[in-house]
């Protein structure tokens, strides 16, 4: 899916929200655990519900390889039964050496069909460029995380006076442009998020945190959208698990809802 | 396995030589491509081969995952084949906010059960922290790794004149003790390897890049070995890919029986 397409589709839904499929078998509603395939038919269900008012869906990887053999099974079929009109994102945050990367890439671009995979930055160019190799495919790379842990060494002070994470921001942007190459940017700072912005005022944003993890949706935007749009808010945890009874889709259709008519406002 | 029982082990072999199990199928004898799963077939024999003059395997996952469901059969296979008395390393370069890499930390200690797991610290402590929870486990995290990239953002300088590496060593050897902790440290950077020694004395380390990527064993020795030994040097390719014909077990036992020799000289 090109930039331009993205933004299109963006545009025709009147959402930039993003599904974490965060698919964990011990908060799925009861009655799917009699299911053949519990995760792939909780995932049916909220994909069913959702589709409306998303334009991507996020398959957390460790949720699925932590089942082993039926995880990976339950991603096939998840990734299957996804619109082909929406984006896909494998978050699997990957990362090594060259030959190494490139089989990751060959992963979650081939033999897993996605659009898109995120990756660590750490260890450098030549273990993201396997991943930008792939011409019609995404990179969204790890800059600022939404959790404590990015105070470590994302927030470092580096000699220039700028932290680590936009260091990351500037040398990676010169590695591609913005019709392949995304980041990950946080929502639970804002203030960090408009710099950020200011950084890469043309690459898509891939924002989690918002809900569970506490960032508020509507600065968010205030944040980081552009012209193009250029932002996808993610949310998991506050869509699936908006009720753990029967009526979990439900409850997820109207979580989704909320957020896109939100999201609308910015989008007329 | 604990330290003492790890040190313990490098004594009798006289061999502190992990074997990467980076097996690519279009680089393994075409003779095995007729077996029922090749890539076990060929960790089968390089395992027989080797395990005399090594302590541990180094499965790199990567090469495992992007050949799917069979792909991870045959890594299964081949953990449930490597002799118990070695160390396991599954090669994974993980690492994500806490709930995902809790689930991370599952497929690694728990579905595959591995002895110890690479980690990537970008995130900072609470990505790494749900692998240290597994008091009996190891986690191995990058500091510097062997790659060009190396120099994007781990060697950048930071405000207190260190490079990040060193924060990232002086940090996270405050998160947990030598006893369940190592580091990743390339061995493609001799003088390096010795500033990292004297910051993190009583850490194992994890040494790849000696081989096929460049590094001179016997200097990378002389710069990181302790009393207690404290090193693992990887060895991949060179020692998978000795000989591409019917040989390569034979091939493949000289190169780490070379490389044990050289060990051994050290452990006396």
């Amino acid at each position: 899916m090109t930039r331009a397409e993205l933004i299109s589709f963006i545009r025709n839904q009147q959402s930039f929200l993003c599904v974490g499929l965060d698919s964990d078998i011990n908060k799925i509603p009861q009655h799917l655990l009699d299911e053949e395939d519990p995760i792939f038919s909780f995932n049916k269900h909220i994909i069913d519900a959702t589709k409306e008012y998303c334009v991507a869906y996020k398959p957390n990887i460790a949720f699925y390889e932590s089942r082993g053999i039926a995880g990976w099974e339950s991603l096939r079929k998840t990734l299957e039964y996804i619109p082909k009109s929406h984006f896909t994102i494998a978050d699997a945050k990957r990362g090594d050496i060259g030959n190494t990367s490139a089989m990751y890439a060959e992963t979650f671009f081939q033999t897993y069909p996605f659009h898109s995979v995120t990756v660590a930055p750490y260890m450098g160019k030549d273990s993201v460029q396997p991943f930008l190799d792939w011409k019609d495919k995404w990179t969204i790379l790890l800059a600022l995380t939404s959790n404590s842990g990015a105070d470590d060494f994302e927030q470092l002070e580096t000699v220039s006076g700028k932290p680590v994470f936009e260091h990351v921001l500037r040398t990676a942007s010169s590695w591609s442009s913005s019709e392949q190459l995304m980041f990950v940017a946080g929502a639970t700072r804002v203030e960090e998020l408009q710099k950020l912005r200011s950084i890469v005022p043309e690459y898509f944003l891939l924002i989690p945190g918002v809900g569970a993890q506490g960032g508020n949706l509507q600065e968010v935007i205030e944040a980081s959208i552009t012209e193009d749009i250029g932002i996808l808010v993610n949310a998991s945890r506050s869509i699936l698990y908006a009720s753990s009874g029967l009526d979990f889709a439900d409850a997820a259709r109207n979580e989704a809802m909320v957020m896109q008519e939100q999201m609308a406002k910015y989008l007329r």
